[in-house]
């Protein structure tokens, strides 16, 4: 029977704090249904190692988490301390590019127990997926700045899609409405404005659109899309977005179920060439850290898509089902939920429920 | 006393049945403040004059529109008659780009009596503005396709920021935030992934805000802040952003506040070198051209801010005021706002109010 060998980075801010809850739930679950795992921890990718070293991730970083099953990991960034160009481009942006993540996958759903910013919408009404491409787009490195520090003065910067880099992503999203009930998927587009890389990007839908005809699709311009993301959430089954436009409606999603705090992502390289890093879409929230009341489920639920994605379907759901019933019952629950339950016995009333 | 020259293009779809109430409101509002105004109307710009021309517009469209003081315009575009790089770069993109209206301005307000998809928010919490750079950033014309047609095929597009086109939309931005009782500029931005373009702007936005020590200002990045419209509409007072991100923001906001089919806008060049336009924000609407339902909100709203952006701030408060005072009595209101008012009994009812 194989056993998964996890690497474990913590990062900065309540990364700390909340990591090892994620890990208690994690253990729990895998003793439950018989799963081995191994963790191994690391304390790079964090403002420590980079006041030590002078750089956020050591030279053979490859090398140490290259071979690993999964990697589940705190989302970094200290602006007070590090530029983020130093911090984000030098480990999560890294992981990104390097290991090949082009899938970033988030779900969208309104859960039970949480207060929802929308008025009248009830569990059930909300639960849809985005799938942002994670590795090229509008976050690209080419451009620059001419006649700087002059009336003249002008930067540019290309988005950069690439014909395997959209079909991959279009065709994980495909594949991911078809395997739903619904089979519905929605493209992001802005065809109307961005006159050449957009155009492009629908032009490649229609042609992946061919392959999957048990898929219903439709497609919005960002600006609409991002409105009915507000008026009519429960429009949506599966969305697909470039870089910038997923990571928009990535936010805003969870946003509009009120979990910013408690979302997941996967960062997933789906062929398993390299790991996929788990992580929650919060950041490392400097402001409360060290006081042990961050809420640890963006964690915990990020650990249940890692299982999810190594293929142990029940280890994943279990953890799943344990978040939801401990929102549900409205008992232990941290302070930007409303409650006053502290980090642990969040982290220790999930697992119990495990 | 000077007579202001009103340029008047219906365009297509709902445009032909709602223009009539906004002028009849004009007319009134005139009436009452002796505001000299004389409309002259134009049939391009739409479907039919592409149909019979094969092109949107006369090839002298500048000088037949150029010299007005405004254009009083309804958004064209009917996409399954004429692809938008067509009727949309051929018109309304046309206009923003000749005519330098580089200001893109949009309110965002909660009106008594509209439904809220927002929990718990009442008219006075949401009242900002969005104002959006109108002529480069990621609408441009520079980028292109490589490799057709093959596994290495590419496209790019170039996002284009100019020192003079950053700065005035900036300070078009701060001096409005100053003439505003909160004085609070909010900037979006996404530094952290678009890693040239972005930060330039936010380098400009540091600048300009030496120059208006009065003005308090902050910047989130495009994805939080789309959260923060959801979660924290009450935060804004005056949010500024580049082409694409304004374009969203100011669809978002006025979901938010359930009136994207009365919301307005102006294109405006704040130097008077060239007409600005004014419109609603809403689309052209095929799907229910021609059954006289539409709502004329949008398109009063606009003539508002149009006699406002004259120097008339009693003839443009007086048809705001009537607005306000049609939705909150909910009484004849369109099918969209849940009521079953036609288009022109709608219209004249606000022109009775003004
Ligand atoms: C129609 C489209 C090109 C336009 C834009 O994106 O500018 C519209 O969405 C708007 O906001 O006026
Ligand atoms: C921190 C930032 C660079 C990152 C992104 O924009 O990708 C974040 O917002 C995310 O969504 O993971």
């Amino acid at each position: 029977k194989k056993q998964y060998r996890i690497a474990v980075i913590p990062g900065d801010g309540i990364g700390k704090e909340v990591m090892p809850e994620g890990l208690r739930v994690l253990e729990a679950a895998a003793k439950k249904h018989g799963v081995a795992v191994h963790f191994d921890h690391f304390d790079f990718s964090s403002w420590d190692y980079y006041e030590k070293h002078g750089q956020m991730m050591p030279d053979d970083w490859k090398e140490k988490i290259g071979k690993h099953d999964a990697i589940y990991f705190r989302a970094v960034g200290w602006p007070a301390k590090i530029p983020d160009h130093v911090s984000l481009w030098g480990s999560l942006i890294k992981f990104r590019r390097e290991f090949d993540q082009y899938v970033n996958l988030r779900p969208v759903r309104l859960m039970p127990g949480v207060p929802s910013p929308l008025a009248n919408r009830k569990p059930g009404d909300i639960d849809f997926w985005v799938v942002r491409e994670n590795t090229e787009g509008e976050y690209s490195s080419v451009g620059g700045r001419m006649f700087p520090d002059t009336d003249r003065e002008f930067v540019t910067q290309q988005t950069v899609m690439t014909r395997t880099g959209v079909d991959r992503i279009l065709k994980f999203a495909f594949e991911l409405a078809q395997s739903r009930p619904k089979k519905h998927l929605t493209s992001a587009t802005k065809s109307n404005g961005i006159s050449i890389t957009m155009p492009y990007w629908d032009e490649r839908v229609e042609a992946m659109a061919k392959k999957f005809p048990g898929v219903k699709w439709d497609k919005y311009h960002i600006d609409i899309l991002t409105a009915n993301f507000v008026l009519h959430p429960d429009w949506f089954d599966v969305v697909v977005g470039s870089n910038l436009f997923g990571d928009i409606l990535s936010d805003l999603g969870p946003a509009c179920t009120g979990t910013i705090g408690i979302a997941p992502s996967g960062n997933i390289n789906p062929e398993g060439d390299f790991p996929s890093v788990f992580e929650p879409v919060h950041g490392s929230a400097p402001d409360i850290a060290g006081q042990g009341i961050a809420n640890p489920i963006g964690m915990i639920w990020s650990g249940a898509m890692m299982f999810e994605h190594l293929g142990e379907k029940e280890a994943g759901k279990s953890i799943f089902d344990a978040i939801e019933r401990t929102l549900a019952e409205r008992t232990l629950r941290t302070k930007d939920l409303g409650g006053n339950a502290d980090t642990t016995a969040c982290g220790k009333a999930v697992a119990e429920m495990v």
